[in-house]
C-alpha cells in the first residue's frame, strides 16, 4: 500500500511524539547552559526549514555548517536533512586550500559558522564560488567582512514552528562529509536517509553500543567528525537526554559536564580518557558515578587505561572501529560468551582489540592479490568490509570509488588486520603505513605501541624508510620522557618482536608533527626522513 | 556500487562466520536432548536448499511446514528463504477447511510434517491441490497413507553442504504465514526479506528486547505463530544460544529447559507463565536462576505476577504488544526516565500496559471517523500503525487489504486502545469486541479483567447482546471457583466503573469456549446468547 521510506525524519517525529519534554543540554560557556527540549528543538526545526524554502533552497541543495557541538548544530542536523536537502559539515581545522576545495565541490549555497571560526570563513570567502549567504551561529552578527551575512536567531525567526515535512525517498542524500586522507585533496562521503536509518538502530544494539531512552548521552567527538559517530541521531531516535560540550572539550568542562548533568554514555577519542585518567587519578570523587559506558574510536586504547576504567571508575571503555565511509561503525567490544570464559589476562587482550562486526557487517582480510587471510590472530591482510551502511560512492570521484571497492564490492578499508580465533579484529597498520620489509609485513602501530608502553617514552612513531636491499626498514621517531637510551629501547622491542622488526635508526625528537585531526603525519615525517637521510643503509 | 540488499541469508551469515560453536539445542523427547551447532545447521541447511533445486522448486514456489519447535524446523526457517523460496508456516490447530484453503490458496509444493501432526495432513491430503510430496520431520518414515512421502533426512542426505547462495531483492517474500480473524477464512500475510531485516535489528535494540549474543533465547511460543515472534531470526543474527522445546511445552519442561540450558530470554504466551508461577510459587529453588528476562504477549498479565517475577523470580516480565501483520512487533515494555521515577505503585500500573512504540514504529488512536483520539489515557481509538516491517497487502485479498488501511496509509489494527500522558499504550479491547451502548464504548477486556480480580473468578468472558434500546450492552460469562453472588461481582465492578457499565446479565457456566489458538471464543458466544436470548431486555 504505502511505502516506509526509512529516513531520518523518523528520528524526529519519535523524538517529539514520545520524549518532547527529553532535554538537549548545551554548554554555552564556561559557567553557562542552555537547555531546552526535543519539542522546543522540532519548532526551531521547522522554522529553519521555513527559512531555507525563503532562500530558495531546492531539494538536493546543500549547506555547510563549520561548528562545534551545541544546539543549533543538532538543529542543522535535521532543518535540512527532513526538508529534503543536505548538510554539508565541514572540519574548520584543514587548510585554506582544502575548505576551499571541498565547498566550492560541494556547491554550499549557504554557510552556517560559529563566531569562533568566523575568521577561518573570513579567510577563504574570496574564493568561495556557490555560497550566497552566511548565518553567524549566534544571536547576533560580531564585526566581520563576510557579506550578506545574518545571525541564526534573526534567520529563524517569524518562521512558523510547524512544517508540512516532505515524503523523502530513502535513497536521497541527507549529508555530506570530506574525508581526509594523508594525500591529496579530501572526498565527499555523501549520506543517505536509508544508511544512516540502519546504522542509528544498530547503534541501540545491546550489542554494539546498546544506547537506550535511560542514557543520558554526550557526544565529545565532533559533529563534524562522520556524524558525531550518529551519536546525535541515535539520541534522537531512543529520545535519550543529550548533552553537548561546545566549544569546551577540556578534560575539566568534560568531567564537570558528566557529573553535572548525570552522562552514562560519552564518545571521545582515546586522549580525552588519558586526560581523564591524568586528572581523576585512582580517587575520582564521584566524577564518574554516572557513567555507565566510555566509547572509545580512532585508535585503540592502552591495557591500563581499560583496567582503570574498570575497575576503578566503573566506566567501562567500549570501542567502535569505523571510519567516515562507514557511517562510520563496524565493529565494537562486545564480550562474547566465550571471551567472556576465559582468564583475565586473555579477556583484557581481547579488550584492546576494537572488536566483533556490528550485525549487518561482514569483514574479511585479503592480501594484495585479492585472495582470503586466514583469521588465526596472527595473518595480516586488509580489511574489507561489506555493511549496510556503507557508502557507494565518492562524491565525484569516479577513480577513488573504483580504487576504493574490490572486483566483488567489498570495500577497502586501507587498514591492515588480524582477526583472532574469537573473532576479534584488530587493527595492526594502515596500509600507507606497513612496512614492508623483504616481502614480509611490520606493523607500525605494533612497533608504536610497544615502545609507548616503555616508561620513558612520551610519545613513538615509527615509519617506513626506502632500503636499497629489503625494499623498506622501519624508523622510530621517539619522544623521550626521562631515561632511556637506543639500547634501552632495543631490549624493549626485542622482549616481544624478533630482532628484523626492530627499527634500524631511533631518532630522538621534542615532538611530532600532526595532521588536522591530531593524527602523528607521517607523510611528512617520511618526506623530512627522506630529505634527510635519503635511502637507507645511510651509512654504506 | 553493489547494493547491500536487507536479506534473511545476512542472518545465516553472521551466525556461521562468528558463532558457527554457539549451540542449537531441541528437547526431542522426555528426556532427550538434540544438540548441535550454527555450524552444523549450516551445513543442513545448505543441503535443505539443493534438495530443493532438486524438486524443481523455482524462485517463490513455497513449502509448507507443520512442525512443533525444534532444530528440523529451524533449518526450514532459513533453507527455502535463502534460496529464494517462501515457507509457510502452518497452525495445525486450524480446523481442517482452514487448512485445506491456506495450503490450496498458498499452492505449496512440498508439505513438511512432525509425526505428531501426520494425521491432521492425512485428514486434509485429498483435498490439496498443489502439494507433490510430503516430508515427514524424522529419521524414518511411519505408517502413513500420505503419498509420495519420505523422511526428512533422507530428503536432505548425500547433498554437498555448501550452497552457493543467491542475491535476493530485499522486496522477495521469504515466508507466509495466516492470521486467523474471529470470522472467515484466515488471510495471508506475506513477509519480505527487508521487512524481517528490519525487525531482527529493531528486536535487539537496548530499548526493545535487548536479545544478545550473551543471551540463550528459548521461544517457547510456536514457530508456526508469526515467526515464533521472530526470536529464531533475532537469535540466530545475535549469534545467540536457541533451545527449542520440541513439542514439550509444558510448565514442567520449561522449568528443566530453563534450568538445564540455562536460558536468559523465554518467551511465551500469559499462561505459561501463570502455570509457571503456580508450580513455583514463592520458591523456586534456583530454577529461574538464569532467566532475566520473560518475554510475553497476546495478553496482559496481572500485577501480581509482574511483580511476582520482579521480587521473587528476578526474572521481570517484559510484554510485547503485536500482530501477524506486524511480523509482529509494535510495542514493548520500556520502562522511561520519567515512568522510573513515579511511585512504586504508578510504575505497576505502567508494567501493566504493553508500553512505547518500538524505535520506528508510530502509533495513533483514532475514532470511527478517522479523527485523532486524545492521548490522555481516557480516550479510546483504533489503535493505527506505521513500521518499516508492517505488511504492504494480504495475500490476494485486494478488499481485505483496502479494509486495513486508512485513506492516508496507516494500518487499522483491529484494537481499541488508550496511550497516556507517559505514552504507554493500552489495548482496552477489539474494535469487533466492544460495547457500544447508546453511544459510549464499554470495553469488554476492562470488564473481564476487573471480574477475574474477583477472588471467587476463574474465568470470566464479557460479550456484547443487541438491545433495543442501547443497540448493545454487555453481558458477563462467569466461571466460579469459589463462593460468589451476582450481587457480590455487581459490587466489586461498582468499585471501579460506573453503574452504566455493569453487564446486564451473568451467566454462570462450567467452562468458557475457545478459539483454536486459545483465546476466548466470543463470536460463537455472541451466536448462542442470541439464540438463546435473543435481543435485550429479553424480559420486556
Amino acid at each position: 500500500m504505502f511505502d516506509y521510506e526509512l529516513t531520518i525524519t523518523t528520528f524526529l517525529e519519535r523524538a517529539t511524539e514520545r520524549f518532547g519534554h527529553k532535554e538537549i543540554v548545551t554548554k554555552t560557556g564556561k559557567d553557562t547552559l542552555h537547555r531546552y527540549t526535543y519539542a522546543d528543538a522540532y519548532e526551531r526545526i521547522a522554522q529553519l526549514a521555513h527559512a531555507l524554502d525563503d532562500c530558495g533552497l531546492d531539494a538536493g541543495d546543500r549547506i555547510a555548517t563549520m561548528a562545534a557541538n551545541h544546539y543549533r548544530h543538532y538543529e542543522l542536523y535535521f532543518g535540512p536533512a527532513c526538508s529534503e536537502r543536505s548538510v554539508h559539515t565541514v572540519n574548520h581545522r584543514l587548510p585554506d586550500e582544502h575548505l576551499v576545495h571541498m565547498i566550492n565541490e560541494a556547491e554550499d549555497r549557504l554557510v552556517f559558522v560559529d563566531p569562533a571560526f568566523l575568521e577561518t570563513v573570513e579567510g577563504v570567502a574570496d574564493e568561495l564560488e556557490t555560497v550566497e549567504r552566511y548565518v553567524v551561529l549566534d544571536d547576533d552578527v560580531p564585526e566581520t567582512t563576510l557579506d550578506p551575512v545574518v545571525d541564526y536567531e534573526s534567520f529563524i525567526a517569524d518562521y512558523p514552528t510547524e512544517y508540512d515535512w516532505p515524503d523523502i525517498d530513502e535513497e536521497t542524500e541527507f549529508g555530506l562529509c570530506y574525508t581526509s586522507g594523508t594525500t591529496g585533496m579530501p572526498k565527499g562521503v555523501p549520506y543517505y536517509h536509508r544508511k544512516m536509518f540502519l546504522h542509528t538502530l544498530m547503534h541501540s544494539h545491546t550489542d554494539v553500543f546498546g544506547i537506550s531512552e535511560n542514557d543520558t548521552v554526550m557526544p565529545v567527538v565532533p559533529m563534524f567528525h562522520v556524524n558525531g559517530w550518529g551519536l546525535p541521531y541515535t539520541a534522537t531516535f531512543c529520545g535519550s537526554k543529550l548533552v553537548l560540550p561546545g566549544g569546551h572539550t577540556s578534560v575539566d568542562h568534560i568531567a564537570d559536564l558528566i557529573d553535572g548533568e548525570s552522562v552514562s554514555v560519552a564518545a571521545a577519542v582515546p586522549t580525552v580518557w588519558i586526560d581523564m585518567e591524568k586528572r581523576l587519578g585512582d580517587d575520582e570523587e564521584g566524577v564518574l558515578d554516572s557513567l555507565k559506558k566510555t566509547l572509545i574510536g580512532g585508535s585503540s586504547p592502552p591495557e591500563s587505561l581499560i583496567r582503570k576504567y574498570d575497575n576503578v571508575y566503573e566506566a567501562p571503555i567500549y570501542q567502535g572501529y569505523g571510519m567516515t565511509e562507514a557511517s562510520p561503525h563496524l565493529a565494537n567490544t562486545l564480550m562474547t560468551t566465550e571471551a567472556q570464559s576465559l582468564p583475565e589476562d586473555e579477556r583484557y587482550q581481547l579488550r584492546m582489540k576494537p572488536g566483533i562486526p556490528a550485525p549487518g557487517v561482514r569483514l574479511e582480510l585479503r592480501d594484495d592479490d585479492g585472495e582470503p587471510v586466514e583469521q588465526d590472530g596472527e595473518s595480516k591482510g586488509e580489511i574489507h568490509a561489506r555493511a549496510p551502511w556503507l557508502i557507494d560512492e565518492y562524491y565525484e570521484r569516479p577513480e577513488a570509488t573504483e580504487a576504493a571497492f574490490s572486483e566483488d564490492g567489498w570495500f577497502k578499508t586501507g587498514d591492515i588486520g588480524t582477526i583472532d580465533e574469537y573473532g576479534y579484529l584488530s587493527v595492526v597498520d594502515r596500509v600507507d603505513d606497513v612496512i614492508k620489509s623483504g616481502g614480509e609485513w611490520i606493523s607500525s602501530i605494533e612497533l608504536e605501541n610497544e615502545l609507548m608502553g616503555h616508561d620513558a617514552v612520551e610519545e613513538a612513531v615509527v615509519i617506513s624508510a626506502d632500503h636499497a636491499k629489503w625494499q623498506e626498514r622501519p624508523v622510530a621517531y621517539v619522544v623521550i620522557d626521562g631515561d632511556a637510551t637506543e639500547d634501552d629501547l632495543r631490549d624493549h622491542l626485542l622482549q616481544r618482536f624478533p630482532k628484523w622488526w626492530l627499527p634500524d635508526q631511533f631518532i630522538f625528537v621534542e615532538d611530532v608533527p600532526r595532521t588536522t585531526t591530531g593524527k602523528f603525519d607521517k607523510v611528512r615525517l617520511r618526506e623530512s626522513f627522506a630529505e634527510e637521510f635519503g635511502t637507507l643503509p645511510t651509512e654504506e
